[in-house]
């Protein structure tokens, strides 16, 4: 159920064509996940968010590309988002995540659930350690 | 400000002093940050807490402790915990997150903050193919 | 799947029966969505929200039907409540909203998304200039 | 830092003078948290916020007032609210929350955030047994 | 639709088999709900958070077992987890929850939700006397 | 209290010295608020995300300027992330925000708050005719 209706690969605008092309190539597969179909209602967004995700979560960088696929699940877990969920975990599996490293995942993200809610419940003051502002002000 | 007073190293409960001991032999420094001073109004939750903090966090595991942290401290955003977005940032920096890695750590968790949104606001249906349990009965 | 079952419009309770006809009456439709049916299984916070809403919502005031339907749609998404999104971009939709003017709720959303994220992760202090209460009390 | 200045005993309008007095009255406290000085920005806010507050929370019901504060304290945490923290925490206590009460509390809290985020990574489907809805309309 | 595949009673694992029955032991009924089952998939992860479960939510203490299942569920509301909102109402309803009671919780659960947004929109200051840190440290 | 330390005009990197230079000139302005002096940790960062701002914000568009911050302002709100209620809000009244449409913004906002979090305590199933998907594959 959703609020807009899905493009197949034949869509009349030549940019959405082109992303889901892209998509395929940059993958290396001929699967498009229905997140790209959905969002091509709109070309702009399409494109735009596409670049973002092929910039940040495609391109060789400072941290490999299973982690960066637990640290979005972990993000979509606490926000909610039960699609991203599935799109990101089957990602991080494709990436190589073992059940191992699923299940600690997991462990993690609950135990940070915990201690977030604990916390905020105290309302626990910042240590001035902490403070990276503060340091540089000293120094 | 806080909904409790912290506990100072002189705490009067035994059990108190006993966690604060092993929080400072397990993680080789004196330093004992306020989430476990003001936790420690009560033991039990302390105990808890602690134990489970060390099993998850500290404990050799299938991920690597700076793995660990930029994790925790990405679900800590998404919950708005600013406390535990301090403290956590700080531990991964701690276990050698370089400038480019909490880069690169904070462009995937905006990232996944838009298309969390992106998705809820478009209501996307979730692809067959990421269903396990599907995949398993149909085997 | 719901924790109540909804009430039809042959429901016993004459309360719950003008509520309905009452919301029939404002929108000039004979159609009562879900929200109004399950939320019937207790007259009192049936009628109490319904008050609030039409109050809110279907009163002429400082902000356009429109407006205030995006701004309603935008909460729901970042709070996750996916029913409500529908309701809500479905009302928006009937109130005027173009396709151009949904694609730009969806950047707004997914952008404010991302900032929230980036904003709380850095622990950003808040400028002193925006401070209303401070303003006031330096006058 | 907020958002609008406060409104202190003195403020022009009567309503929100009215609204004061009543909090006082129903309170037995000469008291005035700021949610309510700054609400006063707004008399028709101010009011219906109220209003909603006296008749949920401060008339005899079905649930006690202390179980009423827990649950209200419960929600602002996972919700993120500070100040919702402190003065429902606050008002807990005054209605005679006990330290093992509030200490259970924050467990429950804590379990409850780490189920839930446990639940969500997981996406578990919902048993059939729990569908209200099912049951009416099967029988 | 999940991420992992559920395990039912002959599961092959000696571990699982033995949670399973604990739960049935302590519940007094043959039923598993869903969690248990596909949180099976790491036995670990299964012990620990049925240990804590058991510990906090099924062992006699300072709260009954009535106000835990509604403080369980409104957490799980504010967190938007709707399986653990299923399963919480029901384990309330068991365990005595009225419709009145029921209707109450929902009103204060709303109220809150609303209240928070408030208090978050305009950044209300934390009234001084909440600060029991500060009481502490003035004393 | 932040994690980075904020970056002053005279800041060495010319790409961060350009961004501000451009968000001078875009708001006509002389004062750069702290989220771009923080985020300035990066200037791959500070740059994509300024051209993304300034592409949705601050480009004649299909809402107008105010519109857009009202609704920048309803998502962080209901994200909890104060600094940008407070940045979006001063936005919203440099664009012409009266004291009537502020004070709608929050009924808004608030009563969205509540009716969410009643809906997911109710798990209200969506109504078939607000799923646009469905609507086209049955035409």
């Amino acid at each position: 159920m959703s609020t807009v209706a899905p493009a197949d690969d034949a869509h009349p605008d030549a940019r959405v064509r082109a992303v889901f092309d892209d998509i395929r190539t940059t993958r290396g597969s001929d699967f498009i996940n229905n997140f790209w179909r959905y969002l091509a209602f709109d070309a702009d967004l399409l494109e735009a968010t596409w670049a973002e995700v092929k910039r940040v979560m495609a391109t060789p960088s400072a941290l490999d590309p299973l982690t960066k696929e637990m640290i979005y699940t972990a993000v979509s877990v606490a926000n909610g988002c039960g699609y991203c969920v599935h799109s990101h975990s089957a990602a991080a599996r494709a990436k190589g995540m073992s059940a191992a490293q699923y299940a600690e995942l997991l462990a993690i993200v609950g135990l940070a659930g915990k201690t977030n809610h604990l916390v905020t419940a105290l309302q626990v003051p910042v240590d001035p350690i902490f403070d990276a502002d503060a340091t540089v002000r000293q120094s």
